[in-house]
C-alpha cells in the first residue's frame, strides 16, 4: 500500500477553503426556496392518511421544514418551544417567551402558538385553532408521558403514530444540501492537514483532540458535527472511547474520528495515522480495513453503474456485507461489531443506515452516508477509516465527499 | 449602586484555580463511596412499590448510579448503550460492542448485556436473565415506540410508569457533588475575568462568545455547560439568543450567558456588561434586576435561618415570587417571561424548578441552583443577572456560588 511520510503529507491548501458568505446566503435562499416542497411531501402523505396534522418534536425537523434553529443541546433546556404543527395551510411554531423573537424572524411564515410548560393544558386549544382532529406523532420521538398527558387532555382528538416519513424525504439530499456537507468535509480535511505537525509523540490525545476542534471552529465550522475522539495504540480498540491524559508513544496508532458542522449540516471522517515506523501488525490491519472499504465503494458503483435505475441500487445492508466479507476472510468478522455506516445531514446520525439490521432495499438516492469498516483488537490496537459517500443512482455517479489521503501516513515518531 | 470600571474590574486571580488531579480523584473516590447509597434509595423505592427492576434511559442517570460517562450528545448515536437496569441486586449496563470495553472499566461491578439494535428483540432474555416481571419505567424518558415494543415483546412483564424519583434523589446533593459545581462556577468566573479586556466596541459577539469558551475550556473545564450567549444592545432582549457576526457598539449592555462543565457538574451565570458610559434607561433597569435577584436571596435566607428546619423552606413558587413582586411594582412583570431558576447538576436544567409553576412545596436541601431574573424590552435592550445559589436548611446556609461581582461593570467604550 502507499505511504506517505514527512515530505507527503498533505496540508490545508490541499483542501477547499471555507464558504464564503455569498455562497451561505445561497445556501439560506436555496432553503426558503426548498420548503414549500417539502411541506407538499409532507402534507401528501397527510391527506392520503386521512389526517390533519403532523406533531413534530425533534429539532432536526423544524429547521429542516420551517427554518427555526434550535441547538443540539439547547432541545432539553427549550422546553416545548421549537416543536411545531403542520397543517392543510399552516406551520405553527411552539415558542415561549425566550423564544418568540428568534422564531419570528427566522420562520415569518409561522404562526407562534404560546409555549407553555404543561402542554396539555393548551393542547385543546391549540387543536382547535388548528381545526386538527386526527394528528400524526412520531412515536419514537415522544416521550410517552407526554404521548399520554396529551391524549387525555382532548380526548376527542385521535393520535396516530406516524411512520418516519420526514426522516425518508430528509435522507434524500437536495444540491443544497449536499453543498453543504461538502464544505463540512473540507474544513474537517483541512483541520487535519493543518493538525498533522502537532501530532507527535509525548502530546496527550485530549490536546491533540482539542487542537484539532480549535482548528475546525476557527476554519469554518459553527460548531462540531459531534465529540472528537482521539485514540492512542490500544485505546484505539475502544470504538467510541473519549480522549484523555494518554500521551501518545512512537510506534503507536492514533484513531481520530471528528466531523465539522457548516451551515447546520455535518461531516464525519475518520483516519487512523501512525506515529513513528509502524508495526507490522498495524500495517496488516490497516491495509485490511482499507480493502473492506474499497469493497464497500465497489460495491456502491457497481450498482449505481448498471442501469441508472435508483431500484438498481444495492441496500445498506449489501453493501455492509460486501465490506464485512472482506473482514472475515482475513478472520476478523467478529473484531468489526458496528455498522458499516449511516446517513449524516442536519444530524450526524440519520438515514440510510449501512449494516446488517438495515433495510433489504435500495439505499434512497440522492444521499450521503459514511463508509467506515474498523477493526478493534481489544488491549492492542484498532484501525478505522471513515469516509462520506454521495451516492446518485439517477446520475451513475458515486463519490467520496471526504477528500483527505487514504493511504498509510507516517508521521515524525 | 457601585460601579466598577477600567482600574476596579475582576482579575483571574480573584477567583479559585481549576481543581488538582488530587481533588478530582477525590472526587471520583466520593462516588464510589456514594453509590451504594444512591442504588439503595432507588431499591427502597422499588420494594416498597412492589417492582423487580428500575429501566432507566437518561445519562445522567447511568452516570450517578453506576459511574458510566456518556456525553451530552453522543446519546443520540449510542443507540441503547448506556441504558440500564437495577434490580434488587444487580445493575445492568446495555452495551453494542462500541462501548463494551469503557463500560467494563467504568462500572467494572455490573452486568453488561449487549445492546442490540432491536432492544424489543432482546427484552425477554434481559429481564429473565433479571428475574424481573414488574418493572419501573421514567415515563418522561421513553418514546412512546419503545414502551410499546418493549410491552409487546414481553406481554408477561409488567411496565409501570415510575415516578421521577431519581431526579428528587439528584435534586439533594452531596458534599462532593457541591465542590464540582463550585469548582465548575470557578471556572466560568476566572474565564470572563480574563475575557474582560478582549470585549470592546468593533468586536463581533460570536467572536467573544469563541474566546469565552476557549478560556474555559483551557482554564480547567471539559466541556461547556451549553451553548454560549453572548448579545449585545438590543441582541439581550433575546433572552435565548445565539451569538452572531453584530459588532459592540460604545454604549450597548452585552450579555453573556454561560457555565462549564467540571468533573461531569455544571455551572450556569449570567452578566450583563455596559461597554462605555451606559444609557440610563439600561442602568435603571440593570438596577431593577438587581433588586429583584436580592429579593429572591431575601426569601431563601429567610427560610434558611428561620427554624434550621428543611420543612419551613420557601417553595421555588414563593421565591420566584418575591423576585418577581420587585419587577412587577416597577411595571416590567410582562417584560420577565421566564421562570427565576432551575436546579443544576450532571444536568445544566434538572430539579428544583423556580418559577410559577413550581410545586408549592418546600425546596428540597441541600440543593443549589440558579437565581435569575431579567427584564427584556424587545428591540432595545436586556439585562439578566444569575448566580448559582446553595442553599442548606440543616445547616441554615445560603451561599451564592458564582463570585463574579454583580456591581454595574463599565468597560472601556
Amino acid at each position: 500500500m502507499t505511504r506517505r511520510t514527512t515530505r507527503g503529507l498533505p496540508v490545508p491548501a490541499d483542501f477547499a477553503a471555507p464558504p464564503s458568505e455569498r455562497r451561505r446566503r445561497g445556501w439560506a435562499e436555496a432553503d426558503l426556496a426548498a420548503r414549500p416542497a417539502r411541506l407538499g411531501r409532507l402534507r401528501a402523505r397527510l391527506a392520503e392518511a386521512g389526517l390533519d396534522a403532523y406533531f413534530g418534536l425533534r429539532r432536526e425537523e423544524i429547521r429542516y421544514l420551517a427554518g427555526v434553529v434550535i441547538g443540539e443541546g439547547e432541545e432539553k433546556v427549550a422546553g416545548h418551544s421549537g416543536r411545531f404543527l403542520v397543517t392543510a395551510d399552516e406551520v405553527i411554531v411552539l415558542a415561549d417567551s425566550r423564544y418568540t423573537l428568534q422564531v419570528r424572524r427566522e420562520a415569518p411564515g409561522a404562526r407562534i402558538f404560546d409555549a407553555p410548560a404543561d402542554l396539555a393544558g393548551a393542547w385543546p386549544a391549540l387543536l382547535d385553532s388548528a381545526g386538527a382532529r386526527r394528528v400524526a406523532v412520531p412515536a419514537g420521538d415522544i416521550p410517552r408521558a407526554l404521548w399520554e398527558a396529551l391524549a387525555a387532555a382532548a380526548p376527542g382528538v385521535e393520535l396516530v403514530p406516524a411512520p418516519t416519513w420526514v426522516d425518508a424525504d430528509r435522507a434524500v439530499k437536495e444540491p443544497a444540501e449536499v453543498e453543504r456537507i461538502v464544505a463540512a468535509a473540507a474544513v474537517a480535511d483541512r483541520a487535519l492537514a493543518a493538525l498533522l505537525p502537532a501530532i507527535r509523540p509525548g502530546v496527550p490525545e485530549a490536546r491533540i483532540a482539542w487542537r484539532l476542534e480549535m482548528l475546525m471552529r476557527e476554519g469554518g465550522a459553527e460548531a462540531l458535527a459531534f465529540d472528537i475522539a482521539c485514540l492512542a495504540g490500544s485505546n484505539a480498540a475502544l470504538p467510541h472511547g473519549s480522549p484523555g491524559p494518554r500521551r501518545l508513544r512512537p510506534g503507536q496508532v492514533v484513531l481520530l474520528d471528528f466531523g465539522a458542522q457548516v451551515a447546520g449540516y455535518r461531516s464525519d471522517m475518520t483516519r487512523t495515522l501512525f506515529v513513528g515506523e509502524p508495526a507490522a501488525r498495524d500495517l496488516a490491519v490497516y491495509e485490511l480495513v482499507a480493502r473492506a472499504q474499497a469493497a464497500a465503494i465497489g460495491a456502491l458503483e457497481a450498482g449505481a453503474a448498471v442501469a441508472r435505475d435508483p431500484a438498481a441500487l444495492p441496500s445498506g445492508r449489501e453493501v455492509d456485507a460486501a465490506a464485512r466479507a472482506v473482514i472475515e476472510a482475513a478472520g476478523h468478522g467478529r473484531h468489526f461489531g458496528h455498522g458499516l455506516g449511516h446517513g449524516i445531514g442536519l444530524a450526524t446520525h440519520e438515514r440510510p443506515a449501512l449494516s446488517r439490521s438495515a433495510p433489504d432495499e435500495p439505499l434512497p438516492s440522492p444521499t450521503v452516508f459514511s463508509v467506515e469498516p474498523g477493526v478493534y483488537l481489544g488491549g492492542r490496537t484498532g484501525v478505522r477509516i471513515e469516509d462520506l459517500v454521495l451516492l446518485d443512482g439517477a446520475a451513475g455517479r458515486v463519490e467520496r465527499l471526504t477528500r483527505f489521503p487514504r493511504e498509510v501516513l507516517v508521521l515524525p515518531g
